[in-house]
């Protein structure tokens, strides 16, 4: 195994929404050149370029987006190259950057993720964001993606009787950290009676279950553990990358109750970092659905199978709870441009162990963890983090 | 730097052509179990997968390629993703596995490119594959990538006096080396009158001087060298994997009679290597139209700018010529699933190198190298082999 480390040196995020007056590489422009100041380098430091994208062929007719993403940014001849794996593309972008730099091959990159979804209109959206499932066996018969999460929430539900109350109480709580987040899509608070009320996309997930359609980039610089020593007082170390795949359809999973490639991830981030979840300070987990961060916080570990909606519901999962989930409001109440979303959640860890999360700040907090999941669990990605020589 | 090497321990290919009795997921499926049969492994060996795919979203609707991967070829668990690098995904998806080993992540991986093309009809492909360039400024206009490579050879033509005729002899040669390839998608000889009378697509290039579309996967299974020689006595080492970027669109580049990021990669390669253009034995080159073959060999330094069209008419790039080019066939011989394209070229390296290629073989062949391109040259990939232990 290499001796080498990774920590992130920098970061840059655009405001997470419709962006009307914004093209996709106006984003990814501005959260390059963001997260390049931040780190206090010159693009010329930079020595490869990571971008994870889910569907920009659908959403925008275009592909070849590593060499659009070195272009625009100025940095050609860099090498450059898109990752993709559905909603998880930016945390894969993450992991190959990494990997770029265990290898010896590199010493400083860039990863971004990006998303422009809202250049299409919602069903055309749809249905690219269906391409995360099977589509010869879900998304052709119109199984879209709340569809799909419906029948995981109305098994979890008659399997713990767990209530659609119980669910609200992710949307409310995500809400009311994304109200605190200035890059936040929804900066407003909801109440259990809004999401109530929301109306009904698929049975029982209603509108506030749902996380949005999104326009935004994020973007950070990596580098060698050494040289980021060298250049900044603020490195947060990558202690663990780790990924797992389950199959494309939910018709073949072993059970409908847990993701298990989101177990396997965790379990060997856990034992690469040498930490158990009762360690983790906080962690921003994939809530496409309000249901989906019930069984990312059971299957990450924190809660017992079965518990996490109750937990929620109690407040656990508050900033200032047993464990906050999410204080950035997730993909719920900060949006989720899809390549986008697993990079700005390494962006929210980084900020809260440099102490930078103002009044969304948790105190204390030592190790971060981000999880982000691929179509309905087909891929999860994990990291671990922490600050670099602490 | 890692003191790790990798080497290809097996291959596995579809034959390429028009496939219209398999899906997407048979052909990555039938690739994939050929390569892992070919190394003598079993699949639990494989500790992850990288995919190299460029638009299926737009050809079958599906995006989430590497867990669809790892899905039909039974390996869930296992991390796997997709790259996109336009029609050079297949040689940065091979790159991303090579540094995976050098990390010390892995040691043993598989590395596949796919495309099914002729399951949407020929304009829209055009249309699709036309998102390797700039859809903003060149598509949207109807520039497809015929007219962008007409335009280059337009340029050199006027620059360097070159003639039709002697493009011509690139597909002509193709054609023939693509002849006795049992996997091409062409096995049939063309003659200079053919390709001058097959009709413009994009003035000065005709129909014979263009690559098909193509459905066709291929895979490769790679190991860190120590393991490799526990496993195979005909394991080909990767002696350099380099890749560079130019311009999305061609109206940006510095000059329309090269393709610098060929010439930054391969500079790089030979670097890394320690050899020169001379001391090549053989090269697959990215002949999507035949002046791209023309660029290539003069990019990679085999002959000097300008002389490349006259060279390949003078049979210099035959096999048994001073650098045989193309013994497979080619992109317009052997045809050119896009992102299988990359791995394709690799399998015959590896063949070449192991003796293995029958009518096709290069005698005393030593040092082999890829290139492959992305659009018209905003990507460029190169990687030099040899056997390993030699």
């Amino acid at each position: 195994m290499s001796e080498r480390k990774v920590a992130i040196i920098g970061t840059g995020l655009t405001r997470f929404g419709e962006h009307w007056d914004k093209s996709y590489r106006h984003l990814i422009a501005e959260a390059g050149a963001k997260a390049i100041e931040n780190a206090g380098i010159e693009g010329k430091e930079i020595e490869g370029i990571f971008g994870g994208t889910m569907a920009s062929g659908r959403f925008i007719g275009q592909e070849h987006i590593g060499a659009l993403i070195a272009d625009h940014l100025g940095l050609n001849p860099l090498p450059s190259l898109r990752l993709e794996a559905a909603c998880a593309s930016g945390s894969i972008a993450l992991r190959a950057g990494i990997m770029s730099i265990l290898s010896g091959e590199h010493d400083v990159v860039a990863v971004g993720g990006v998303e422009k979804m809202t250049d299409v209109q919602s069903g055309e959206a749809g249905f690219a964001l269906g391409g995360a499932g099977d589509q010869e066996t879900e998304l052709f018969f119109g199984a879209t993606f709340p569809a799909l999460y419906a029948l995981l929430a109305t098994r979890y539900m008659k399997e713990f009787g767990a209530t659609e109350e119980q669910l609200a109480a992710v949307a409310v709580k995500n809400h009311a950290n994304a109200l605190h987040n200035e890059y936040a899509q929804f900066r407003r608070e909801v109440t259990i009676d809004n999401v109530m009320n929301s109306g009904y996309i698929a049975s029982p997930l209603k509108l506030l279950d749902c996380s949005p359609l999104t326009d935004g980039a994020a973007a950070v610089i990596i580098a060698e553990a050494e040289k980021a020593k060298e250049i900044t007082d603020n490195a947060i170390e990558v202690m663990a990358s780790e990924q797992a795949s389950d199959t494309i359809d939910l018709a073949n999973r072993k059970s409908l109750i847990e993701l298990n490639a989101t177990k396997v991830a965790a379990e060997k981030a856990y034992k690469k970092a040498g930490l158990k979840p009762e360690d983790i300070s906080f962690a921003e987990v994939h809530d496409c659905f309000s249901i989906a961060e019930i069984f990312a916080i059971e299957d990450l570990g924190f809660f017992k199978k079965g518990s996490g909606a109750k937990a929620t519901a109690e407040g656990k999962t508050k900033i200032g709870g047993e464990i906050p989930i999410n204080t950035s409001g997730g993909l719920k109440g900060k949006g989720h441009p899809v390549g986008a979303t697993g990079v700005a959640q390494v962006i929210e860890a980084y900020q809260q162990l440099n102490n930078q999360s103002d009044k969304r700040q948790v105190k204390n907090a030592k190790y971060g963890m981000t999880h982000n999941v691929g179509g309905s669990g087909a891929t999860a990605v994990v990291h671990l983090f922490k600050r670099l020589g602490e």
